[in-house]
């Protein structure tokens, strides 16, 4: 064991970890980008009473790193998600609107640590800031599954509901005056499937009748249009329900991924802001629960800014999709350096080593990134590391090479060597090199 | 004034800084990677007590977040570096050696906010964990001078010194028994002045003779060979002094930017765990103090793993690289948004919005970043909106376009109108992105 610990719940990434985050971060940001989202970062701390009464009573109880700063006395806390950071930056920044943004970014919950669930995680939020169309709550969801299959995960399925729906169904229909309390239990449905609903929703204290309600209720599910009529026929009476409806019949109208989407009543999504349409990405396989979620916030920004400004928006949650394409295996953890060339110094006398050096900084000055020794190392020692790095190409240079001018060129995958004069190596490696990615 | 305030010492970053930003991060990130620097990434909390001890009197009791965990009870730190991370990452990974990492990440110190000094701030760190060899040295020296000129900062100079000759002179020659007070009104020269640092000293109880002998020897800078022959004759006889001479000559002798260096007795470096070279980068203008620095710390990593594991690095600070950019002209914050054209819907209809719906995603299929009107707004509302936003291409959408397959695109910098069949649209904008450039 280490004597220094890592806080527990959070983790390092070392570089085969990292290389791999950073192109799928990079394909999400790339998709991003193409639907014209622009990068904002806000800062990792805000101050409590910023955060405060907007994620519900477990967050702000148990979840929320909060702390209190020596030298104000003023109460901190790490921000919990990239959403309230949003609105509370709108109220601090005239931007045009529709405000179109991407965040990606790492934000903080003091969960209890298991698979998939971190203290320490990153999110990749797009939101569009202005907008009260399903239009806007379409593009959304277009975005997000464009860059979830951009990534690889073809396999993704929408679920789709709408907050109006469930309001006017469980607090207006069915009169349920704690209607956060079913919620909440409704949430657990994926972990404890519906038998377990039943149970704690009799537990929470409702009677039979309504329990039973409740489950016929949340096992609405299936094809957009069919489940959509359904609820209109039994509850399309109710106003908020039909303005439910309503909208997400448009926004259907320009979801690019319908065949992939359902509509499931039993989806409540665990955020107190949501107000209308709300959305999550599942895949079947692995059983990691959702890889990203989102849905419509019309009056959170008010709260900040003082204006009404509605607003939509999803985010993915990179380590779900990444523990995923691991386990599917989409991704690998292979690369565990992005050096290509490794340059070999036979000697370590100046001579040999300038030599080294300029070779080395011609291969980098043609975008080959190149390692070059700096432990004076013997010629075993030295393809040994390049070896354990997986760095296939060695260019060895020693006396012989710097008096004539030349390199010896390795290709340890087709054990193949070649000695040219310098003018020629930059193109005998980049043809080794394309060789390679062939094999 | 917002309701909610922004927590003193940190900042938003609105998308054109953020464009900036990614830009400027994104060279310093590829100048890294050629040089076969892979990246690692870290929690932004250590436990208190990994992170205690390791940076100085000051930093510890007035410049680290440090706050209880209130369920573990634990004692936590936000992070101050990212050396000290890397050091205890170190101790949870088995990586082959020589480790040659990147970092580019935030820090947190609860400095007094000022110009270029910030709560929450960015690190770029280059660091080769395990090579005692002066030319360890001097390839950080060499990457990071590259990913600077690379920036386009190209009037930097690099400060060179080492502890070692500090020490000997500062603690053996002059017997010195505190010297790290000297070294802490040393490090403000550059604020202060030498009569600054004289009264400071004088002040701190050192007698006049000794004050004197500090001051000269601060006085010493100058062209690397002069400076070295002259602090040889003057302390050669030191061991200490004589071992960071010989390191310095060695490393010299790899140095690309050698006209760019001097050597400066009166360079300290705050940290207090740099054991032989350090370095720091400054402009001429705008006075904003040092844009990089770092050095030599053999002693830091073994607290961790056990193990002694000579290293170097060092870290260019992203804001004050930023705000010297700005100052200078090098860098404009003119880009608001990644996209490139703005489509708009002249009807509001779902046929002629699914159609530029299309028209959309065969722009963003191209590469070319777009965004779509979402706001079901009158023309003019939309001309104002992409004006606004710095879009200059305007693909206009109507009923006439609909039926006949077509679009019109507008170009607003050469105030162009051109009717082109849907499948001329690409090229056609193309070519009009592509004459921008170089106007």
């Amino acid at each position: 064991m280490p004597k220094y610990s890592i806080p527990k719940g959070f983790r390092d990434f070392p570089p085969e970890v990292m290389i791999l985050r950073k192109k799928v971060l990079s394909i999400v940001e790339e998709t991003f980008k193409k639907y014209g989202y622009d990068p904002i970062e806000t800062p990792a701390l805000e101050h409590w009473e910023t955060l405060k009464g907007k994620y519900g009573e477990e967050a702000e109880n148990k979840l929320l790193y909060r702390f209190k700063d020596p030298w104000s006395n003023r109460w901190y806390a790490l921000r919990y998600d990239l959403t309230v950071p949003l609105a509370r930056f709108l109220s601090h920044h005239a931007i045009p609107l529709p405000f179109r943004r991407y965040h990606i970014s790492r934000v903080w919950r003091h969960e209890n640590p298991q698979r998939g669930r971190y203290r320490e995680f990153w999110q990749c939020d797009v939101d569009i800031v202005g907008s009260p169309y399903p239009e806007a709550d379409a593009e959304i969801v277009n975005v997000l599954s464009e860059a979830i299959e951009n990534i690889g995960l073809k396999n993704f399925k929408i679920k789709l509901n709408d907050r109006r729906i469930l309001a006017g169904i469980f607090e207006e229909t069915l009169s349920l005056k704690n209607a956060i309390l079913a919620y909440r239990v409704i949430d657990k449905l994926d972990r404890i499937g519906f038998e377990g609903v039943r149970k704690e929703l009799s537990k929470t204290g409702y009677p039979n009748k309504v329990v039973e309600k409740i489950i016929e209720t949340i096992s609405i599910s299936g094809s957009p249009e069919k489940v959509l009529d359904e609820i209109e026929e039994m509850y399309g009476k109710n106003e908020r329900v039909n303005e439910g409806i309503v909208h997400l019949k448009e926004m259907l109208d320009f979801l690019k991924y319908k065949d992939k989407t359902s509509i499931e009543l039993s989806l409540v999504r665990g955020l107190d802001y949501y107000t209308g349409p709300i959305f999550e990405y599942v895949v079947e396989k692995p059983k990691i629960g959702s890889i990203a979620g989102g849905g419509r916030y019309d009056n959170l920004i008010e709260i900040y800014t003082g204006k009404h400004i509605p607003s939509t928006g999803g985010s993915i949650g990179v380590e779900r999709v990444i523990d995923a394409g691991l386990e599917l295996g989409i991704f690998k953890l292979s690369e565990k350096t992005y050096a290509k060339v490794y340059v070999l110094s036979l000697k370590h006398d100046k001579k040999t080593y300038l030599y080294a050096l300029s070779v080395a900084s011609m291969l980098r000055e043609n975008g080959i990134p190149t390692h070059v020794d700096v432990m004076r190392r013997s010629e075993q020692a030295q393809r040994r590391y390049a070896l354990k790095k997986g760095i296939n190409i060695i260019v060895y240079v020693g006396p012989k090479e710097v008096s004539e001018n030349k390199v010896t060129i390795y290709d340890r995958m087709r054990n193949l060597r070649k000695v040219v004069a310098l003018e020629y190596m930059i193109d005998t490696i980049k043809e080794f090199l394309k060789n390679k990615d062939t094999t």
